[in-house]
């Protein structure tokens, strides 16, 4: 079942080759009970910690373990995103059923490694146990300075609310896999491989929204650096679901445009289309608040080659709800799963 | 099932509530992407994360839900006092099965936030899903001056090994529960009921060992404030193994005196305590090399109440292993799986 165990040693080696990696303030990293470093560098640390269990958030066989090791820094890098936040550093509690191969493993730590090197958020500490299925801890730090940070608080009466990023996407990718399940996914390695397996520009991009998804750093340190955004959040339960949360946080409530939100293509019933934009999950969009004036300020100045701001809709006094406008009629939504201990349920 | 849903309200307002303890340094906490602080105040930031898995670390009918949050908290802040670190903040993200009550997760973290603000350790973010079974990530800092950290890596020739705390007894609890199967201790919330139910001292003493270890950040801080230690890790995975982190990362062996180990209470086979005491696992005991001139001080000084410093061996020249002394004869040990990926597997 497993024809070369793994040792603690080429795991120690596999983490350490990326030394050079390592940010000067790293006092201490694997090896020891904690990683340790010297934080002066930063006015604000931003922490976030997510778990990806087997059978919940992924299929084994749905995605290969290198995607996986990617993914799994990815949707954590989201979260500082989010904040305004520059990555520091990442950390790794893994748990792993003891009939995978050492290849499993190998791969894993290759995805996670080359994302937090793309990212420059390497992996200073963490755990090794063993489990019935696969389950990822994934921890992540970044700093910032504090008087930037964006929080979900921050959205005022007459914002635009905007949306960085593809909605609805990962979703379909998610049905591809789930209806195909195909063998060939499980340890696929490059995305031309994924491309081609895909066969349509269409499914490449789904596949490619849900098995790679892209932490939008840098969209959301142009716009801190810039102070252009009064409330952030990363699109990761949900439009309608992550939307809620700003409102909450901020007491007021939000017009949508149904027309302004940018759907998933090759839907030949519209409102299905709207459905999966409003409540596809796993998008890791960005959506955030700010003054008309921010927005035509950021339109203008955002720098080449970033995914477009897209206006979707605005923010406007009353109590937490959103009001979609679509064809002329404004209904409420009714964000799924939000009332009682949800399916993807939102963070606290 | 589920008689009261819990909706995320209750769950953000339970965590609020112990707001009154957060650090002044704390930025944000729940209610957003990521927690945020300024770590100004902090020369050394330490870090660590961990997952706790039902049927892998815990069965939920062997203990309460209160008992296993203190215990989730607990087992990660023993992390921070191996390297003489103050706790600073806590992550939990919990994964649950569907079919648990409200109930359950309240108790969970009513024990989670008890021992948080036993060891100031607030809980200041996270996250929550949905699993097939119970699965908790903790991720908990501390911090210290930098110059007084204590590596593993420090440990040096002719220190003398010394230990604080108790082996064995965790695994004989953890052996009670496993042959006794007690259905009433799946909801036991207090100390008395536990003793009430363990009838003997010694039961008793095993089964708090299991289910309530103390995080032994007294004694760590004080030698760490006091200089006494040269290199320092806590017993989770057992003494052979931990010990031998020490040596590997220091470049020196040890031998240790068998007559010198604590050993478990109610063994007719002293051998067979002995392996309890060597490779019991779950001790967060802690394990530390100092000179003896640094033993005799702290000897000396140790204040009053902590659980006392018991030299147990020392540290020899050579290359990385373990010798036991035992009626005259000298045996290497062998910690267990440490050379293929192990049961417990040691950090990295």
């Amino acid at each position: 079942m497993n024809p070369s165990p793994l040792s603690e040693f080429d795991l120690i080696r596999m983490i350490r080759r990326q030394a050079r990696h390592f940010p000067p303030a790293l006092l201490k990293h694997i090896g020891d009970d904690c990683a340790v470093f010297n934080p002066q560098f930063a006015e604000a640390l931003a922490i976030s910690t997510d778990l990806l269990i087997e059978n919940v958030h992924f299929r084994r066989k749905s995605i290969s373990p290198f995607f996986l090791g990617r993914k799994a820094l990815a949707v954590n890098l989201s979260d500082l995103a989010a904040m305004g936040a520059r990555p520091y550093a990442s950390l790794l509690a893994l748990a792993l059923p003891a009939d995978l191969t050492a290849d499993y493993f190998r791969e894993f730590i290759r995805g996670f490694l080359q994302e937090a090197r793309r990212w420059q958020a390497p992996l200073i500490g963490g755990d090794l146990s063993r489990a019935g299925t696969v389950q990822i801890g994934v921890t992540v730090t970044g700093y910032t300075s504090a008087g930037n940070l964006i929080y979900r608080s921050g959205a005022r009466v007459g914002d635009a609310v905007v949306l960085i990023g593809e909605l609805g996407l990962s979703r379909l990718g998610l049905e591809i896999l789930e209806r195909e399940q195909p063998i060939e996914i499980a340890w696929v390695k490059k995305k031309t491989t994924l491309k081609k397996w895909a066969g349509t520009r269409q499914r490449y991009a789904a596949l490619k929204a849900h098995l790679l998804p892209q932490p939008l750093l840098r969209p959301a340190r142009w716009l801190q650096e810039q102070r252009l955004a009064h409330a952030m959040i990363d699109v990761s339960d949900g439009l309608a679901s992550d939307l809620f949360h700003i409102l909450r946080e901020s007491r007021v409530a939000a017009e949508l445009q149904a027309d302004s939100l940018p759907l998933p293509p090759g839907f030949s019933d519209p409102a299905l289309a709207l459905d999966y934009a409003l409540n596809g999950g796993e998008d890791y969009a960005l959506l955030l608040t700010c003054s008309e004036r921010q927005l035509s300020k950021a339109v203008k100045n955002f720098p080449a080659g970033l995914p477009p701001l897209q206006k979707i809709g605005r923010i406007v006094s009353g109590k937490p709800a959103i009001y979609l406008q679509r064809r002329g009629r404004r209904t409420r939504l009714t964000p799924r799963g939000f009332e009682h201990f949800p399916v993807n349920p939102p963070r606290f």
